[in-house]
């Protein structure tokens, strides 16, 4: 039925885009069944048992809104990160934080600079506020730091998006590349230092935190969806100067967090025995992934994230017949959607029955498309 | 700490407004418990057993995104509703959908058409996106009708708001009425009809779905946050035409939903002889709410909701000193913000228990005040 006739004009020109198809949207439309769910970048180890329990117990807090202030988990980051409570801004997950960065900072037209094929939603943020998407090639698998660089002075662009480690290739940068970027842009140029997976990479490829608290240009993203699995929650946070945090306030939904997801977000905090040992996972489901994949002469790129990037030495054609061939056999992974990097596969971490799916699915498909 | 240079002009001229002061931070600023919960109209008779139950069962789901379509709960919906699945759309409470409607249809400057002491969140998306707020004050306590489509009429507006049954008066009007009215609106005005509260109101008070389904200027919000107890689940919900609410999908937070608030929410909608029972409990406690007030010679007015406001006969002053004197208590309530309604305290249901910390507290606290 018809639709109402005066939005915006910016509404009315933009597209009813899923930047993702769920995986429970491909069971429904091919009538297939996920079987090894490692394709959204989840945490297929789950939470911790702690934060289980947590959420059990305390399910029936739900009948209650959470605290507008997030007082208590910005107060639990705030130690765990050694910032004051006030450098901390709470969102449902990284995808809205980054919907609210770009309203505070992009009005229509405005250049919005971002690498080729670096994280769809932030590019559908982008379009939904009239943004422009100035895109900087990726170099050698990894954001380009010095295009980066060169596209906002170029461009005068109020705002920049790098994540560390990248998504979707895996790649990242050290801590002093990463900091001298930062410092060497114009301070009227907000950088989202997009650290989904700050958990998993290799020791020096993050940051310090008073490496860049200094700044009120920097807003580092963080959240409880990958390493510490809690994925289907929404719980992420932005780590700032308390000027810039605060200026969330002005438009987050101050009554938009579920109360069981604060819960679970502060268990989560609480039990870093639990993180370290699902890091060890991660790693070894990283190695395992990279195996399989050379196995069947496939070429694994290393990995800082919780996903390992498979170049599978064609174009996206072919990639693409190897995403839709393993959802055959009820193996659910992603690729990248733009070239050059969609030559590559990306397969997220899982138990080792996911795994041994893999194992068992990938031969297969490559044998029937030859 | 400084802020970030170069936000919008827009957001530059926001204020870090929190439309509502939570109950935790009542606590920790004042150094209070609050022992009776009755002040944010949540629910205190809590969700189903059933659903804490699948809650409790399931939540071992929540390392995994929500399904982005938010399928399984739009089809539930649909059903239960009697439209198409096309005709729901899902967001994190009506709160996060009042915020999208208002992003839609107001460029900065536009009119938008609302009851002067109406609900401040809508008030609060209305700035936040550079709206122009035009208000109607109420007549004898119930939303002016005939005002506000004046009002849409003299301004041209886009948009206006109307809540039946209303909050923070807890009055209603008539199907028929609410029908004319929304029948009588240019079709190039969106009314947003917030039924928040449409399973507690009167029989006859909530317009049949097929009565408004065919126009796609009217969307109707309603919740699984007041009578079916889960307030800090966070999942609302908008029934329009297909064409109006497919629209949400272009600037939505597609990933954004918890997926255990999903299960919560299809676990609730399942259960309606559970929501049978609350809402008899909840037109007990009102019944409960209207005797105390009346013992203490205030005047309750009628209620469609899960609140009673209460006639303090004096002005806001003297209602504020009840709200705070009643908080000394631990006993937490709310008041509406603006006169002349603002001669009211606000209730919330709730168990016996808070029923009954109220009937103790509320005559020590006029006694007081004198």
């Amino acid at each position: 039925m018809s639709a109402f006739s005066r939005f915006t004009p910016l509404a009315n020109a933009l597209p009813s885009t899923v930047p993702f198809v769920g995986p429970e949207a491909i069971e429904r439309q091919r009538g297939l069944q996920v079987k090894a769910r490692i394709g959204a970048n989840e945490n297929g180890f789950g939470p911790a048992p702690s934060v289980l329990a947590a959420m059990r117990v305390q399910a029936g807090e739900i009948w209650k809104y959470n605290d507008p202030e997030n007082y208590e988990l910005r107060e639990a980051l705030a130690n765990h990160l050694g910032v004051g409570i006030d450098s901390i801004a709470i969102g449902g997950g990284i995808d809205e934080l980054l919907g609210q960065i770009v309203r505070l900072v992009i009005e229509p037209g405005a250049p919005v600079v971002t690498s080729l094929g670096g994280y769809p939603t932030f590019n559908f943020h982008v379009a939904g506020f009239g943004g422009r998407l100035v895109t900087v090639p990726y170099a050698s698998d990894r954001e380009d730091l010095d295009g980066l660089l060169a596209a906002v002075k170029r461009e005068n662009a109020p705002l920049v998006y790098f994540a560390n480690p990248d998504n979707p290739m895996g790649s990242w940068w050290g801590a002093d590349s990463v900091v001298a970027f930062a410092r060497a842009l114009p301070e009227t140029t907000m950088l989202i230092l997009d650290e989904a997976y700050s958990e998993t990479g290799p020791a020096g490829s993050l940051p310090p935190i008073s490496a860049l608290i200094d700044l009120p240009n920097v807003v580092r993203t963080r959240t409880f969806s990958k390493a510490y699995g809690l994925a289907g929650a929404r719980v992420g946070y932005v780590i700032s100067t308390s000027g810039t945090a605060r200026a969330f306030d002005k438009i987050r939904n101050h009554f938009g967090m579920n109360r069981l997801a604060t819960i679970a977000a502060l268990a989560a905090l609480k039990d870093q025995a639990y993180l370290a040992e699902v890091v060890a996972s991660i790693h070894g489901a990283r190695d395992r992934i990279a195996a399989i994949a050379k196995a069947n002469n496939l070429v694994p790129l290393a990995s800082a994230t919780n996903f390992v990037a498979i170049d599978a030495g064609r174009d996206g054609t072919y990639a693409r017949a190897i995403v839709d061939g393993l959802m055959q056999h009820g193996v659910f992974i992603r690729m990248p959607g733009v070239a050059p990097l969609n030559r590559c596969i990306r397969v997220s971490v899982g138990p080792e029955a996911d795994m041994a799916l893999l194992e068992e699915a990938l031969p297969q498909v490559l044998k029937t498309l030859g």
